[in-house]
C-alpha cells in the first residue's frame, strides 16, 4: 500500500518554513510498513489543490493532506474537499461543543468565525483534534482513501499517532516491519561506523540499518522487514545481544526514551533528589529536566549564575577561585556543583561552565570549551570539552553530555 | 513565470532526512521574484521521475531538479534525463579536467566511475560545479526550462547563486515581489482576523495577506506582487501604518527577530538588567533568554525553585505566603519576583508559577493555570493566565507571554 503527502499553503513555497510535518509524517508511516510514494507542496489555491488531490489518485491508495484548516480566509482547504467531492458542509454538534468546552475553559467568546470551525463536510469522519480546534476529515471516495489534517506540527502528530496510522494499518494489510533503536552518546558517527563495522557488514537479508545523528548524541536504527515474525524478533535479539559488548561504552538507552526521562527514572527509583548549578547552558538543563512530567518528585531547582556576582554571592564560590582560575575552569565548576548541592539540600548535583559563543573565547579557552560537574554522595569530578562554535549546538551538546554523566554515576551508586 | 522544485531521492520519502534545500530555494527564488507554484519530492524511480517532469510541464515555465547526480548506481537522474530527452551521453573533457584536478590535489584515484561524471547529455549546457564533482545541467527543451543540480546542499546553493538564479532572470521577466513580517502576541488567529476583517477585506489587487500561528505568537505576512517598485513599497508601507493602530496591544515586532532578541535588544539599549525566578517554566525563560549571543551584558541569572524549601530559603519567599496562597498564586508569584530581583540586584525580573501539567491540577487551579509578575525599578505587577493541558506547549506559552510582558514595560521605561 503506498500513499502520498500533500502539504498546503504557501509558507513553504516561499520558502518561509521548512516542511518538517512531511519528514516526520514519512518517518512514522514507514516504521508503520507504509510507504510514501511522493510528497508534494501545493499553494493556498483550489484549482491547484483540486489538480494535485485528481493526479494523487492515480498513483496512490491513500492521501493525507495536512494544512489550511484554520479559521481564517486564507485556509481553504474544507471548501475545496467539499467542491472536490460534490458535496456540503453541515454543522457538526459533537465538534461544536468540544470547541466551545476549550474556549469557555480559556474564558475566551466563541465567536461566529470559531463556531465555523465546527462545519465540516457531509461524507467525511471528523477526527477529533485534542490540541486545537481545527478538526481532521478522514474521506472514502473513488475507491481511494483522503484525510485531512491541521498543519500546524503537535495537532497533526496527535491525529496521525492516534487516529490515522492504527486506522491505515486496520484497513490495509501492511507488511511485518521490526524496529529497534539504540541511543548512543559519546562518540561521532564515523568513529562508531568503524568499530561496528564487522556486525553491519554480517547483518543478515531484511535488516538495515540507519545512522541518525543529532545534536550531542545518535540513534542507530535497525530495521527488518519480513513475513515470519518470530523469526525476526529472534533475530532481532540475536543481534543486539552480539552488538552491545562493542559499543556499551556509548548506550545510554533504548527506542523512544529521552536521556532525562532516563535519568529521571533512575532517580525515581533510588529516591533520590537533583538540582543544577549552570553557567554557559543558561537553565537548559533543568529545563530538560523539567519537560518530564512527575519531575518535581526529584528535582529541587537550579541557579544559573550568569556573572561572577551570582556565582560568589547567591551560590557561594569563593572570590578567590573565580579571580585565579576564571569562570571556565575545573576549580570553579566543581566549587558550583558542591555549592549547589549543599544550598539545595539534594544527593546528585550538575555544574557546567563554559563559552557557549560565537564570541568570548581566548587563546586558552576557545569558544566551545566547557567544563561540567557531577556531585554525588561520594564524590565530586569534573571533566573538560571542546565542543565547536555554535553557540545553540554547544548548549545542547553540554546538557546531553551532563545529564550522561549523571546517568552513569546513578548507575553505579 | 513560475517554477517548481522536484528533489529526487529516497531519503525524503522515508523521512530520513528533512528536505531543507527545497525550503532554501523558494526562499531565494521568492525574492528573487520567481514564484514558485509547487514542491514534489519523489524517488530514486526512472518511471516516477519522468511523470513528475511531464506533470511540472504542464504547469510551469521552469523545471529546477535537484538529487540523484552520483556516481553509484542508485543515482540515476542523469540517465533519466537522457531518456526523457531521448538523447544520449557524450564525455565533456572541460569537465573530465575540472574534475580529475579535484582528484589529483587529494592524491585520490580517478577511477572510471568518476571519469563517468564528466559525461553529460548532448543537448544540455553545463552548470560548473565549483564544490564538487557533479555537474548541474541547463536544459531548454518543449519551451521550457529544466535544470539539473546535486542535492549536496551546498553544491546546489553555489549554482543557485552563481548561475541559475541569475540566468533566470536575465530570461524572463519578474515582478517585483515583497515581504512583510509583523510578529503577534496576546491574542488567538480567530479573535486577530476578526479585529482586522475590514482592514482585511480592504487589501489592494496584487496584496495577500497570510496568518501563521505558533506555540504562544502568530505572525501575520503581507505579500505583495507587482511590476512597480516604488508604488508596492509605498502601498505596503501605508497598509501597515493603517493596520498598526488597529492591533498595536499585539504587535511586538516585525519579520525575523524574536521576542528574546527584542528584550535583549532593549535592555541592552536602555542599560538595564535582568534575572529569572521560574517555577513551571523550569529554567526555559532563562535559557530563551540566553540562547541570545551576547546576553551575559544584560542577564545576570535566574533561581529555579521546583518546591517550597527553595522558595522559602534560597530565594526567601515567606513560608506564610506559600502555605497560606499555596506556590501557584498572585502572593506568591509577587513575592518570587521581588525576591530575585534584590538577590540579583537587577533592574526587572520575570517569576513565574504555575501548574505545567500533565498532573497537580484542582477544580480551583486547573492544569494550565500560569501566574506571571514582573518587577520593575517602579512596580511589581501579576497576571493570571489559564493555558491549555499540554506540559510543553504550557512552558512555551508561560514564557513567551512572560518576555512580552516585560518588553511592554522596558518600552514605557
Amino acid at each position: 500500500m503506498q500513499c502520498e503527502i500533500i502539504t498546503i499553503g504557501d509558507e513553504i513555497l516561499i520558502g518561509q518554513i521548512v516542511d518538517t510535518n512531511s519528514a516526520w509524517m514519512a518517518k512514522e508511516l514507514n516504521l508503520a510498513g507504509i510507504m510514501v510514494k511522493q510528497i508534494t507542496s501545493v499553494s493556498d489555491n483550489k484549482q491547484h489543490i483540486m489538480n494535485a488531490l485528481n493526479e494523487a489518485r492515480t498513483r496512490v491508495d491513500v492521501i493525507l493532506i495536512t494544512g489550511g484548516l484554520g479559521p481564517t480566509k486564507d485556509d481553504i482547504t474544507k471548501a475545496t474537499l467539499c467542491e472536490y467531492f460534490d458535496t456540503t458542509l453541515v454543522r457538526n454538534w459533537d465538534v461544536y461543543r468540544e470547541i466551545k468546552k476549550v474556549f469557555d475553559a480559556r474564558e475566551l467568546p466563541y465567536t461566529a468565525l470559531n463556531q465555523k470551525q465546527s462545519d465540516v463536510p457531509v461524507n467525511c469522519q471528523v477526527i477529533m483534534n485534542s490540541k486545537g480546534t481545527a478538526q481532521g476529515m478522514w474521506f472514502e471516495e473513488y475507491g481511494k482513501v483522503f484525510v485531512s489534517m491541521p498543519g500546524v506540527p503537535y495537532e497533526m502528530i496527535a491525529m496521525m499517532n492516534v487516529f490515522v496510522i492504527p486506522k491505515l494499518k486496520e484497513k490495509f494489510e501492511t507488511p511485518f516491519i521490526l524496529h529497534q533503536t539504540i541511543l548512543i552518546q559519546g562518540i561521532g558517527e564515523s568513529f562508531l561506523a568503524d568499530k561496528i563495522a564487522k556486525w553491519e557488514d554480517a547483518l543478515p537479508k531484511g535488516f538495515k540499518l540507519a545512522y541518525l545523528p543529532a545534536t550531542g548524541n545518535l540513534r542507530l536504527r535497525l530495521s527488518a522487514t519480513g513475513e515470519d515474525k518470530g523469526l525476526l524478533e529472534k533475530q532481532m535479539k540475536g543481534l543486539i545481544t552480539k552488538l552491545t559488548p562493542i559499543i556499551s561504552d556509548y548506550i545510554y538507552g533504548y527506542d523512544d526514551e529521552t536521556m532525562e526521562q532516563i535519568v529521571g527514572r533512575l532517580l525515581m527509583e533510588k529516591g533520590r533528589k537533583l538540582c543544577t548549578a549552570e553557567s554557559c547552558t543558561g537553565g537548559y538543563i533543568a529545563h530538560r529536566i523539567t519537560s518530564v512530567p512527575g519531575s518535581s518528585v526529584y528535582f529541587e531547582g537550579s541557579l544559573i549564575t550568569y556573572s561572577y556576582e551570582i556565582k560568589e554571592h547567591i551560590l557561594g564560590v569563593k572570590k578567590e577561585t573565580l579571580e585565579k582560575y576564571g569562570a571556565v575552569s575545573e576549580q570553579v565548576v566543581l566549587a558550583m556543583a558542591k555549592a549547589a548541592r549543599e544550598q539545595f539540600k539534594t544527593d546528585y548535583s550538575i555544574a557546567a561552565s563554559g563559552i557557549a559563543g560565537p564570541s568570548g573565547g581566548t587563546n586558552e579557552k576557545p569558544v566551545g570549551t566547557v567544563w561540567i560537574a557531577i556531585s554525588t554522595p561520594h564524590k565530586t569530578f569534573a571533566k573538560r570539552y571542546q565542543f565547536g562554535n555554535d553557540r545553540e549546538r554547544n548548549i545542547i551538546r553540554t546538557s546531553v553530555t551532563a545529564l550522561n554523566l549523571l546517568r552513569m554515576e546513578l548507575l553505579k551508586d
